[in-house]
């Protein structure tokens, strides 16, 4: 599909041949821990078990879990352990999960596909949809002040977390209603629509995994391991949400397991649409070297997170 | 209204002397200063004034604030200021906000009106309704961590308020989508519900207002003054959600500023329902003594307590 639009794109015939190497088995390691980590939390959870299985259905159908797997290469990435930076990722996930919920509902993208599967309020109904969504976001935040044991750390994540949710939300309500400055260039709107609806939590599961991992190592939490992190995360925040934006446009409903070309359909602002395809790839591409500058300071414990921005910049799905 | 369904509320006509002195200031005297605490906070965050404004629509629209003035007499209880627990008062009154802003959804209630004013999916539209609830719940946990410098008391806050809000997902959920053992008697589930639905985030209210009251003095988390307001809020907790079904079949939807009558019309189980009306105020007056007996041994700093108890069991609105 993407060689039909014209466009060449170096860096993924470079990365394609170590997908089935190293990138898979990145991608892989931590999936089965997260799942399993998520999995005992919410089934020690004293809800309803109707709720229970609608937040499980959301939570366990089968995604790519890239942020619990960016949080535990973080904690690696500044010398930790990845097993330490499971209530992070615990978290991002149930966040994301959430958001994805709420955003597939009728009075937003009105979705009926996610991951290839009916939508949480097609598989159950709306109301269960709206509360399932509310109680993950909830227990984002349980999982943190339970499973962390040092307040200091603890308070920090949560803090970490509400950050890049709200960003999150505010990226939602730019994107989809608007509200902001008319003034605004329209590259300049995109980029904050992008930095807040993924870039946010993005950055707080890279941040929240390191600041785990420095826990981990009894680092103090200002390390300048979490500022080479940081920008990491913040060059590929932005660079996954122009992947996404070409990927609408570039692939089919099948391949991506979603609906595609709606951005088009809802006629939303894009990458694509605003600088032209070539442009967009481009931008993917200074992004990726912008991301593994930043690491550079933190040399072989960072290898994983590196393997990931490749992968990320060439994804097909 | 209520002397026509031919029952008698002895401690409605002792207590409605004192509401025009006493009760009447304890419930104003903290509103300002929550109002005020809530407003600088929600402008201090970096969001889209669209959610800004929908968020303080709904959240500073003159509602009681009785789980913030809980918060607020719980800390005095326990020997501390008032003013200490405004960060538990701000969480707990974006919860009861988020709630009732999802409540009213289309998919859920389906409320027009809610304290007299246009729901806020009526006033601004759906997709805000559900973004803007999902933000107030978020800031929640993000005003907790932002104001209580001790990081212990705000990790414990966090978990207080998280169990709250879970417990009133799942309460909402018993109520509207079912899910309990269906061996369970009537009356057992409605414990069941009530004491989720409503209980759960009045006892979160108390408690973490007590714990801002004990950090205040020094005092230890554990405290036997934090058992007996526990012990008061379970008492109180349930008693509001009695008398919310008693006002339900006995108020009109002026009287209330909201629709009356829709339990019914829900075919809802409530208390009056299921214990007849009689009944259902005895339960109120018993549940009454339980909270005053509870907070005997905390003497008169606990005083203002008493008197919002007793209000709350004879409310008209």
């Amino acid at each position: 599909m993407q060689t039909a639009q014209g466009t060449t794109r170096p860096l993924q015939v470079e990365v394609g041949v170590e997908m089935n190497t190293k990138v898979r088995d990145v991608l892989v390691r931590p999936v089965a821990e997260v799942d399993g980590y998520l999995h005992g939390f919410v089934s020690s959870l004293p809800i309803p078990d109707n709720l229970r299985e609608a937040v499980q259905y959301a939570l366990l159908g089968g995604g790519k879990r890239l942020r619990p797997v960016l949080a535990w290469y973080s904690a690696e990435a500044v010398g930790g352990t990845g097993q330490s930076s499971l209530p992070a990722g615990a978290a991002v996930e149930l966040v994301h999960a959430f958001s994805l919920v709420h955003d597939d509902l009728p009075a937003m993208d009105d979705d009926d596909l996610r991951r290839g599967r009916p939508t949480l309020h097609r598989a159950f109904n709306e109301a269960m949809a709206i509360l399932a969504g509310d109680a993950k976001l909830n227990f984002a935040f349980q999982v943190l002040v339970e499973r962390v044991h040092d307040p200091l750390v603890a308070s920090s994540l949560v803090r970490e977390l509400a950050i890049g949710t709200g960003g999150m939300i505010a990226g939602q309500v730019y994107d989809t209603l608007g509200g902001m400055p008319e003034t605004m260039a329209a590259e300049e709107k995109l980029k904050c629509i992008h930095n807040n609806k993924t870039g946010a939590l993005i950055r707080a599961s890279c941040r929240m995994g390191a600041m785990l991992g420095l826990m981990d190592t009894g680092r103090a939490q200002g390390d300048q391991r979490l500022v080479a992190v940081t920008a990491y995360a913040d060059a590929i925040g932005l660079m996954f949400q122009i992947v996404d934006d070409i990927l609408d446009v570039t692939q089919t409903t099948e391949q991506l397991g979603k609906k595609s070309g709606k951005d088009q359909d809802a006629g939303k602002m894009t990458y694509p649409g605003v600088l032209g395809l070539a442009a967009a790839n481009k931008r993917v591409d200074d992004l990726l070297a912008e991301a593994l500058a930043a690491l550079e300071p933190l040399g072989a414990p960072a290898e994983p997170l590196r393997q990931l921005a490749r992968y990320m910049a060439v994804r097909t799905k």
